[in-house]
């Protein structure tokens, strides 16, 4: 049996300063019933996640996630999280996490529904487990197809009540697009506006290079900020590249000089065809990307 | 403490033609853990469910709400659920339920995540409450505040990964919609494609009255076609009314001679406000709707 961990986190106040958050972390058996039937995560999607890449047991890029987690909950009006204590439960998950690449998930839910007394405050939790063996997909690359998320790019904007900028639980739509993908012969997908703009893929971000600068979709509230194209832009600009966030439009992806998924797990994915379509594939500055996303980030 | 009751069921295939379906449903604590922290429902909102109504132990319109649990496995790629089994999980869950109103929720999800192994296929549960209280509702209406769903209304034509005419767990933005439309002092929202088109509601069918026509907004796809609203088109018909299935302008709201939102468990609640404009409320009409559905259906 492979490898697996998790902790039920009692979420405490934002406000709360104590140093000291085990009391508020209790390790449980991943495989075995932890959670109630009444948990709107499971009823509803109605709850909030990040991904921590884990290279050698250290934790990728953490305040980074724990910002963008405060940012979901915000967005869906949940409490505020005490993010000491998320770290805390991060690093506790992350010392169980040996040699190699790991990924630790935090979710975050509305809580249990009670019948009578209605809610009794957020829900949480902490599982740590191995990584996919992603090598391939980083070296030889990704099929990409590209498929309509029937929005708009102005929706976000407009209406704030479809969530667009948060990362909740609710990803059906997400894993339907990946399975579209795979019966076009796709390993994965990127989603475009129905006004014709680039938005981002089911699980990462989409970064295109132009000769030598790198874009990635404005992050107008329509997407996800991706913490690994934000990690990654730093470290191209610090290697003489530009950076930019632009609105892309669909039929540029097509004419880009090299176009990638990147995330916090898998790392940058080189797109070898869009729609069928061959694409321009450098190999080394992928290696390099990858070598760099390998190496330990805060 | 109130009373509530939940099942555990363990999916067999379409194909099982066995009578007896007691030994694949276990009685569970509805208060206990359940769930690993592994379930894709509660990691990706990944799973579909179904909220029947129940009026003194009698679970109303079941093969409606089972052919749609089947409709709606089929648009996200589930195993097709054995009917049989479901509604022998129904009638268990309905055995407990007593006199006055409750609801029976079923939810089939796509099963534990496992790192080694893949999927081992669905999960799946029903649980039986009381339903709340909703004469106030039934009686006194509702405010109603219109909403932009974002997505225009061939979206669910052109784009079937959205999964629009499914009923997925993934119903964060339905949640969100409902604290937005209480933010604007209303009880319930209405969702207007961004055509301009009037959807539906985040837990409910909207139906709307000219004259003495009772329309509904045509199920082609981008909404559920709303059991509770089947059952009110053939009473109406049956009561010397005519109904019809159309493309609703969102302006045309405002002018109807009378609004509803129906769903299984509120039934049907007159919309007195209409984004804060008053609208026409025929009580006696919606008192012998109520009345109809509160009688058993099958």
């Amino acid at each position: 049996m492979t490898w697996r961990f998790a902790l039920l986190v009692a979420p405490v106040d934002a406000a709360d300063t104590r140093t000291d958050f085990s009391g508020t972390l209790s390790v449980i058996d991943p495989d075995a019933p932890a959670l109630s039937v009444g948990e709107l995560s499971t009823q509803r999607g109605d709850g909030i996640f990040e991904t921590i890449g884990v290279v050698d047991g250290h934790p990728q890029e953490v305040q980074a996630h724990l910002e963008r987690l405060a940012h979901s909950a915000r967005l869906c009006d949940l409490p505020a999280p005490n993010l000491s204590q998320w770290r805390a439960a991060v690093d506790r998950a992350a010392a169980e996490c040996p040699a190699g690449e790991s990924a630790i998930k935090l979710l975050l839910s509305r809580g249990v529904e009670r019948v009578a007394t209605g809610l009794e405050g957020p829900t949480a939790w902490v599982t740590a487990s191995p990584a996919a063996d992603f090598t391939r997909a980083r070296a030889e690359g990704i099929r990409v197809a590209t498929l309509d998320r029937g929005l708009d790019s102005g929706a976000a904007v407009r209406a704030p009540w479809l969530l667009l900028g948060a990362k909740t639980l609710s990803y059906a739509v997400n894993m339907a697009a990946l399975r579209e993908a795979h019966r076009r012969g796709a390993d994965d997908a990127i989603f475009l506006a129905s006004d014709g703009y680039v938005l981002e893929a089911p699980t990462a971000s989409v970064i295109l290079r132009r000769d030598d600068r790198f874009i990635t979709p404005e992050p107008t509230g329509g997407i996800l900020q991706g913490t690994t194209q934000l990690s990654l832009f730093d470290w191209l600009e610090e290697n003489g590249h530009s950076t930019d966030y632009e609105h892309v439009p669909a039929g540029s992806l097509a004419d880009a000089d090299g176009l990638w998924l990147v995330s916090s797990v898998r790392l940058a994915a080189p797109v070898t065809h869009l729609d069928g379509r061959e694409m321009p594939v450098d190999a080394e500055l992928t290696a390099a990307m990858n070598a760099y996303l390998l190496s330990p980030r805060d």
